[in-house]
């Protein structure tokens, strides 16, 4: 596959130290073309998850042959393996954590690669910053069309990553929040098929915390000010919000708790 | 008009999600060779006058043909207009909500259009992501020279935005506070010539909370340590700063409720 | 030497703030190929020391040639001068205020300028924002490859930088923490090398605040979760850290006076 060109990153780094910018420097300093794309640097530390499902989210709207860099790598330095892969037309780069296993279970005939030539790495390698010192520069170095194979070895049982799936009887469907945007929206793992699927042609009756939503709208506006609505949003996914308001202070529920706070929906 | 190929982005989608890179990958799909920039993603959630002000203090500084992309929407969905405009030489695309007002009062003949032609959508239009599927497509297809005329009908009343302006009678000017800045300055909308047109000859005594302040100064720094003082800012407005210090936690207004004080201005 | 086309900034405006954009159209006007790379504008407001830091740390990685500008300039507008440089194959850009001193003591040669050339600079110079109106354009011009030296006329004695270095005896090797980073890390001022010299054979007893720390370990997840530990860091500095947690919040000492807390290194 022909590489786009663009390298997106994605870690837990923050914003305010300078790790960030050393691997922009890598990068550019073995494809001075590259073209950065900056995804979001305020990952959870440490979450794997959280990372995962932003990368599955994004990659389809970037072009074909675009190199996804994730460094959410809690496990640095040990003898978790480097992982590099091209799926779904897109290439990927990061810890051998999970953190794209959401991408893998997509793609029926993957190519993994586990990184171990070194000269597609820094002359000298850390045990504490593979992201500056092994993905940017792996990155970079497929960016400028290097085949993965010559990079490493293939590697058949990638670390999967466990993640909650809405459960169903005949009487009542159960999600949980996923996230909390920065509107104070509640994302939910609820597709808009399991929904159309549970509800058929009954209202909903949708149980957050504290909040209760007897229909479904279009729009965030289209319900009164400070009213709490629910609506499937742009990534298909039932979401729960109030208009001009932040939903995260609605429902009764510490900030710290809600991702993973239970949804629970019945016909009405 | 020839565009420049570079295209800004103005949200108040915040950096912790993954929208800004949605809209950045649509771009990037369109035309590979656009140079995006971020203004701010911090814009609080829903406040078009703040969007409004800053797309108002950047856009002259940016190269005659360049895109400014804003979107800060609480209406998504609803009936408001998608615009795209043509103003002081430059483009700007986003909702109809007034967020460009401030460019438009300035311009003697702008050209505005209705975004009505599909084709220049993402195929798939949600009813909450127009950044995404409407506003970042169709910036792309301007970069490339696609004429803004050919994207919709003409629109003839874009919604208009109330911009507080100061108040003057013959013995006092009265302005307020536009916003605080990340070194805790207070931005005000008096502007240099509204101020030299009230004091001519006097010298000030400004008043804002619990601080009064007795002369002009022209830089930060001569004043003492911890003093408050008063400059013309680089925007050319009248701005409050403390001296290595934080205007706004010495003014004696809650933080919340900074943005909107009272500024009074008598001849001393 | 020849500009690689990159413009690095650091700054201390924030994301909030429409300033830093401003400088990104000011370069963009003069040179539209200009790759411009953010290294951080969260450093704290005024804090030259933390940002000659991170200037030190960040600009080996970059290509040479490569322009980096620093407006972390509580001067602004006072008799300070305007200093553009060469040192170590980079281009430096900013306030003479220090913040570039961790670089010049480094190179055997650097070239000083004091810039005084005003048609490199915007046509309107305020007292306020040197950053948009001389320094970013200095940058865009250098990056067009012209040479530094007819920007200014040689700066000889630039402002030094006090940099706080490890105290030592025979029995003790004292060091201070310089930062906190995203993970709440504590990177310290003690090398490798000061360490290793110190301790030859012999094992560490490492006391910050209330922790006590007894070996060196390689990676953050070598030891338990929840553990404090002791590692020389990917900038050759040793970092104390807890795995899966933040060394910060450990240490029982106060967020805002954890920088400049003593590191007490005894052998055990």
């Amino acid at each position: 596959m022909k590489p786009s060109g663009i390298i997106t990153l994605t870690t837990d780094f923050g914003l305010t130290d300078p790790y960030v910018a050393m691997m922009k420097g890598v990068i550019l300093s073995i494809n001075p073309t590259a073209k950065i794309i900056d995804i979001t640097h305020l990952i959870g530390a440490g979450s794997i998850s959280q990372a995962a499902a932003v990368i599955q989210e994004i990659y389809p709207y970037f072009p074909q042959g675009t190199i996804h860099v994730a460094v959410v790598d809690p496990g640095v330095g040990t003898e978790r393996r480097l992982l590099a892969l091209e799926a779904k037309s897109h290439f990927f780069v990061g810890p051998d954590n999970g953190v794209f296993w959401p991408v893998l279970v997509n793609d029926q005939n993957p190519r993994l690669v586990h990184l171990t030539e070194t000269k597609y790495f820094l002359p000298h390698v850390t045990k504490t910053f593979h992201g500056r010192e092994i993905f940017a520069p792996v990155a970079a170095h497929l960016s400028l069309g290097t085949p993965l194979e010559g990079m490493g070895i293939p590697l058949k049982k990638p670390v999967e990553l466990f993640l909650p799936a809405p459960y169903q009887d005949e009487n009542v469907l159960c999600g949980q929040i996923l996230r909390v945007d920065n509107f104070g929206n509640l994302i939910t793992n609820v597709g808009s098929r399991n929904l159309e699927n549970f509800l058929r042609t009954a209202s909903p009756c949708i149980e957050v915390g504290k909040l209760t939503i007897k229909k479904m709208t279009n729009t965030y506006a289209e319900s009164e000010e400070g009213e709490s609505l629910a609506l499937i949003n742009s990534s298909n996914l039932l979401e729960i919000a109030v208009n001009m308001g932040k939903a995260s202070e609605y429902i009764g529920v510490d900030e710290g708790e809600i991702v993973g706070t239970q949804v629970k929906i019945t016909r009405s």
